[in-house]
């Protein structure tokens, strides 16, 4: 049973088939939050602190940690700003962290300052990346997320997006990181612009979990890109993608509708045993947007035509 | 591509693997509801009109009829009801019906009556059954849910189960009926008393699909039986079932929850063109139970890491 564990300084948690679906918090990134990135240049990191521990209470299991401000030269910006972001949400919140840039250099900064062992976002299938971030994966003994792509862009194939992983999984071999080390993100391509994108991550997830024995990831809010009521996109999209067999995604915790979603599949899944975790949240739950109960709700309790009544050993 | 063809007098609709997922509306059906079944042995159908109308206005693709009232000879009182009950909800809406009863000499009233081309809900495994059933659905061509159960009752066993279908598939064969004229339910149990409960109905629909070919249904609410909030599970467990390959389910279309999750599951299977149903419906969305949208909402729309940018044909 594939097993990818990743580990604060006093908490582990482990992204498995067998286990909760592993949510990413994915806030703490200020790609497309203007005021986010203006802050932390500044040395402003009261929003930072507040989504760490807005996710961490919302439930979230790890915490992804950006600094990718827009600078003149990321290489130069980007390593000392991650590192302290790193270490100022360390120092607030004992959930795992996974470390986010595309700078190969702001990865190395983080990963020398980060306690226990994170989760490394991202490599792609590029070979200057793959030669850059899997000996920093293999020094540090962390796993990382696969996307695959690479040199030729992201393929609207999904037997060329499989191959590619199966191209990382192999070149880590052979820097010796294991296959349960590596996560896979298929890419998840915005459903209004192409009406495949949901059937090829179901399809690729299942091949990626049944031939190449890979935990997966994406970044779930991309489905919905576009359309009106996304939350409910989204709400659907993470239990179907749960279905198919993915472990993990990167998605804001603190979405309500999404999080329930998650945990109403935890207990489909059979990995929230006896219900507890749903039961010790929705205990109390006051119907929002469902239907008022009718005269007879409890009708909607019985078992069609008394089939329950004739429950049987085999 | 399975298709099983049912229709009204003016209205077709197709269940298929390729078609948007049929919801069976499940409201018209005195069991476990005491004042219906009152109502309908006094003749008195304002309910029943009541639950037709506004089944159909909540998107029911279908509508399930069943006057299974409980009394001292069903053989005697059902028939006539259940005939009845079907000319009164074909007088007032055109969605084709599905005929429940586990009284044959009931099926058989209904079917006389009935207009267009009915699926007849249901026939077990029990030999009994099968040779009542099947010729009855043969004489009417009418194609016909079997349930999973047979003579040994309903086995925990997912391989008894499927062993079940399979026969009766066989069975039907025999009286000249296609597979793609049973739509099989895998019997979903209550995921409170059976934590498999819904890797089972997941690895079965698979099955049942990959191997059989056959459509599949269930009575969708069985699954949160005895737990809170059930609608939250009911509304995770519809998309996922539906990425497993499940094409129609017996619900309560007049719950928005489970409704919003067949609709955005059909857009996720790419059934929804365009995303057209869902835009109809959901465009002027308010948030309800989501999260208010904080100061940079538009945020969860990027992708991550601009990887959308980098979208190249294959």
């Amino acid at each position: 049973m594939t097993q990818t564990v990743v580990a604060s300084e006093t908490r582990t948690a482990i992204i498995g088939f067998d286990q909760p679906f592993c949510v990413i918090g994915e806030r703490i990134n200020p790609t497309g939050r203007k005021k986010l990135a203006a802050e932390m240049l500044a040395g402003n990191f009261e929003t930072v602190k507040a989504d760490a521990l807005a996710q961490v209470a919302a439930g979230a299991t790890m915490l992804d940690v950006n600094a990718g401000v827009t600078s003149i030269d990321p290489n130069e910006s980007e390593p000392p700003l991650l590192a302290a972001t790193v270490e100022l949400v360390q120092s607030l919140v004992d959930v795992p962290l996974c470390i986010d840039s595309s700078v190969p250099a702001a990865l190395a900064a983080g990963l020398a300052v980060c306690k226990g062992r994170p989760l490394v976002n991202s490599v792609t299938g590029e070979e200057d990346r793959l030669e850059i971030v899997l000996p920093l994966c293999k020094k540090y003994d962390v796993p990382v997320i696969a996307i695959s792509n690479d040199e030729t862009g992201i393929s609207e194939d999904p037997d060329v997006r499989f191959a590619v992983a199966k191209k990382i999984v192999e070149h880590a071999m052979d820097y010796g990181i294991k296959p349960h080390d590596i996560v896979v993100d298929p890419l998840v391509m915005p459903i209004g612009a192409m009406g495949t994108a949901g059937l090829q991550v179901f399809a690729l997830v299942r091949r990626l979990r049944e031939e190449l024995k890979v935990n997966t990831s994406c970044g779930a809010s991309n489905v919905s890109f576009g359309i009106p009521h996304r939350h409910g996109i989204n709400a659907a999209f993470l239990p179907m993608a749960i279905a198919s067999g993915m472990t993990s995604a990167i998605m804001n915790p603190c979405r309500p509708a999404e999080m329930e979603a998650v945990h109403a599949a935890n207990v489909l899944m059979g990995t929230d045993p006896n219900c507890q975790t749903w039961i010790s949240k929705y205990r109390d739950h006051v119907p929002g947007n469902a239907a008022a109960p009718t005269a007879d709700a409890g009708g909607g309790g019985r078992r069609r035509g008394g089939r329950g009544a004739r429950l049987a050993k085999a």
